[in-house]
């Protein structure tokens, strides 16, 4: 039998572990991998960190562990695969099953048969079609090639203001990378917030941190064009026509399937403008395959299409592929719940599953949330702080989603979430669910199983829960509310909310209900830093006789607002 | 309706989480717990780091996150709760519904009704009965009397040397918190390796670390007796008749379940010796419920009862105590997976689920497991080691136990895969599960799910593995076995086993076949850091011919014995 002959377009996270796992499967396949960029198995999501300076050997974004770089050398060596930097595939010709290509450099052309053919083209950057966007000083942060143009920038302090447009992962990445350089940088976000991903509450308080190291953050704030003197950029204009005057300007306003040879060869492209694949990862012709930021992949939680451009899930759908192309379909890749974390300097932020907004947005119309405030380790044992919010579907008593932010270990918080949500578990099941507990890693009961007992008490009717969001709606509309702040003389004085709230210690309440509203239908919000004692006040109000009292979600940690002290 | 009487036996992590649940549920019961302690809800997960010095506030132990020491007066105040210290409850009188109680340095004997009773006694340390256990110097670590001794004997440096007898999790963190504090710490363990949750090979791996950091360990080796004089410990004899010389001595054998006064009372004890409940935590008598460590609980994996002495579980049960008896039942617990996490210096040692050693001996016959070891980020991030065993029952296709130890971020691994467990997750959702990646927290491919993969090529018969163990008995025995290991000479000269092994780098295989044996059939072990070179040397060589051709899993960093450098 003649070998196989597999070509892969596309040299990165997905095209590169597909023919890594093809080669492991069929030692006699010819497998070549077509790659644009000289660069080939580039760890992309690394590119912030070494912008930022977190480590300076620019190889260790190309090289294994051990240090070698995988160069087509490498490939060859030790995976006897032939990789072609530096080759722009220009035509898939699936007729007479080969690509087209042309030497980025050479302009030579050149022709490369296929038996099975993966596609793996990644996205390109969505850059506005303004004025001004080809001039010196406007990047996006892509490719090696502006990777080095950043760093340069910062290791050189090439640039005393650097504006960063868009506000998701790449920006909010790239903001932290410049800053830490002590270059002035501005984010400028169309949108109410950045981070999309999270409900607005999460992602007022990831932005708070980040201008609590510097970064100016303009919301509501959209891009008009670029201004450039000599070809090169002076600085950015505003819909509103204010000028940020700055050196370079980072355009990071999302990315887009790379689907044109695709499309023009005529396969089958999703209302999204992904590559349509099957759950073999299979585009509309059985000879070609498809992974990573090109592809549509289906959301498990909404059962819709979506656009998932992540590193790892690139990486799991190329090893699915690699497999499919080697042996025929056997493996499939079911689809992503969008699981995204986020450092922020010293906080992290990320979410799983679907945030309350896109599960409203997707008809899941019996949602319940909570906010939830807590340490994620006892204090004695330095703890850090986790603010997170957990969806739960009450049809199905499913989570839906989760997230959370804050200098604790997010991390972990997130991936348990995660695994939460593929395993399908109820509210009852998190409700006692069995994690690794110890005092260096987490407390007695962890915070998200405290999540899901809060969000279980709301729903069994026993807490009534009020958003910061919510509050600050009645402060603006001057409803009258009587605040009950829950906590002592000690802690108001450090830290306080300052909207005219009452403070009456839980230990004390009893012993001064004259302080409270005669009226026992007033309207009372209980809180405290955490809210647990302004839980615990609410239940003794709502003893009381009182009927409309609720309890702040998350507490004074979690408000997003400007704060007295 | 008369305020219902609610009567806690314990008041340390389950009662005291039974009574604060009730009371928020019924504000009009009378709560009270009767507790022979002096304190109240301690934080004895916390007592080892303490006692090492990684906390100096006592208070801390005993107090709410901003401070408030969580005595009587606290619990009065906050909860409108009536903890009553320093009295033991002697006798319950289930016909009466009372308890009777006396006081523990009054000796008055007095007497508390109930409605419903909560049975939370927890657990006694088990101390082998030998002579001289009750020297001066022979401590246990389960109360904070104890923490206060040992404390003292590191602040004070009152020991030079330390024995502590049992290397289970409260054993190995109390060696940490001695050896910190530069007292030379001896560990006696009866069996063959420390941490029973783990299997050999890992649990050789955490003591390796132990040791690095100056900690003598002796497996295998008996307690005979304490030796003193004047009443004071001067030494801890062995079975083989010699002597640790040591002025202290900490006995961290196990607990037992505290179980007399429910026995005495005619309450269902089980096989196991712990008080037997049903799901939702009543014990024989509809009018007790129990929780914590003096309970059996249902093994989720093997069906079996269990006990399972850890402060989160006992946290969650008390929670489910306090909902039923102030509710009547209306939650459940349904069980455990035996999650635990323990520090070991800058490493963590954890398990859940089942070893392979207790899957087996509970006749899971159809178990597959793999040992992975790869860095939990990328090097340019700082990554750091895990090594993990995962354990899948292939009957089901399911995860049913993980076990993770390195100085990488084990307490996510174990989180990942504690909730997998939870949900039934089969090996082909592992193998494409979505978790949180981005460089600072992860690799594009986890490691948790590059452990699925590696299990799932097993299974697949890709992979023919072989355990650092069966090497050690190859060698033993003297078989003529071609080792491979697949490194170049840089990474050799820094780390190598010295077994005899032929360095091939994998890179160069192909031009150096004549290097390999002649016969075909030769037993050949591929080998190389973490034997993912080692698996595609092992590839090559199939497709060479050879038949008989295997891996050893997690290669030279999982090799838990002696190495030539």
């Amino acid at each position: 039998m003649q070998a196989k002959k597999i070509v892969v377009i596309g040299g990165s996270a997905a095209g590169a572990k597909a023919a890594a796992k093809a080669r492991r499967l069929d030692q006699k396949a010819e497998i070549t991998i077509i790659q644009r960029d000289p660069e080939l198995s580039m760890a992309s999501c690394g590119y912030p960190y070494y912008v930022g300076g977190v480590f300076d050997n620019r190889n260790a974004l190309l090289a294994t562990p051990t240090g070698v770089v995988r160069g087509p050398e490498f490939f060859q060596k030790t995976k006897n695969i032939k990789a072609l930097p530096e080759l722009e595939a220009v035509e898939i010709d699936r007729k007479n099953k080969r690509v087209l290509c042309t030497g980025v450099k050479t302009g030579v052309s050149s022709v490369v048969e296929y038996d099975k053919l993966v596609y793996c083209t990644g996205a390109n950057a969505k850059v506005p079609p303004v004025a001004g966007k080809d001039l010196s000083g406007v990047t996006t942060l892509v490719s090696m090639a502006d990777t080095d143009f950043l760093h340069q920038v910062v290791a050189e302090k090439k640039a005393s203001h650097v504006v960063v447009i868009g506000g998701g992962l790449i920006g909010v990445e790239v903001c932290e990378a410049l800053v830490n350089s002590s270059i002035e940088v501005t984010l400028v976000e169309m949108s109410s917030d950045i981070l999309a991903f999270l409900d607005p509450q999460m992602a007022k308080l990831a932005a708070n941190h980040m201008k609590s190291k510097g970064v100016k953050i303009l919301t509501e704030t959209a891009l008009e064009c670029f201004k450039g003197k000599d070809g090169k950029l002076t600085g950015v204009m505003l819909r509103d026509g204010s000028v940020l005057d700055c050196e370079v300007a980072v355009v990071a306003t999302g990315v887009v399937p790379n689907t044109k040879l695709a499309a023009d060869a005529g396969l089958t492209i999703g209302k999204l403008g992904g590559v349509v694949v099957d759950e073999f990862m299979m585009t509309s012709d059985p000879n070609i395959y498809a992974a990573g930021d090109c592809v549509e992949v289906k959301n498990l939680i909404t059962g819709q299409q979506s656009l998932a451009p992540m590193g790892d899930l690139a990486n799991l759908q190329g090893r699915v592929v690699g497999e499919n192309i080697a042996l025929g379909n056997t493996i499939s890749f079911p689809g992503t719940i969008h699981t995204a974390i986020c450092k922020i300097f010293d906080f992290a932020a990320g979410a799983t599953g679907v945030s309350e907004d896109t599960a409203r947005k997707n008809g899941f119309d019996a949602v319940e949330t909570v906010v939830n405030a807590s340490p994620d380790k006892p204090g004695f044992m330095g703890a850090k702080l986790l603010i997170s919010k957990i969806v739960i579907d009450t049809k199905s008593n499913k989570i839906i989603g989760y997230q959370c932010v804050g200098n604790g270990d997010v991390s972990r918080q997130l991936a348990t979430a995660a695994m939460a949500i593929q395993g399908g578990l109820t509210l009852d099941q998190l409700c006692c669910a069995d994690l690794p507990y110890a005092p260096p890693y987490s407390l007695a009961i962890d915070h998200f199983i405290a999540s899901a007992h809060i969000v279980q008490n709301k729903i069994k009717g026993r807490l009534k829960g009020i958003s910061a969001e919510e509050v600050m709606g009645q402060i603006s509309r001057k409803e009258n509310v009587f605040y009950l702040d829950g906590r002592g003389p000690d802690e108001f004085e450090v830290l306080r909310l300052g909207i005219g709230e009452h403070y009456l210690p839980l230990g004390a309440l009893k012993g001064r209900l004259e302080e409270l509203p005669k009226d026992k239908d007033s309207e009372i919000v209980c809180f405290c830093k955490i809210s647990l004692r302004g839980y615990e006040a609410a239940i003794v109000l709502n003893d009381l006789g009182y009927t409309n009292v609720r309890v702040m979600e998350g507490g004074i940690v979690a408000w997003p607002y400007k704060r007295e002290k």
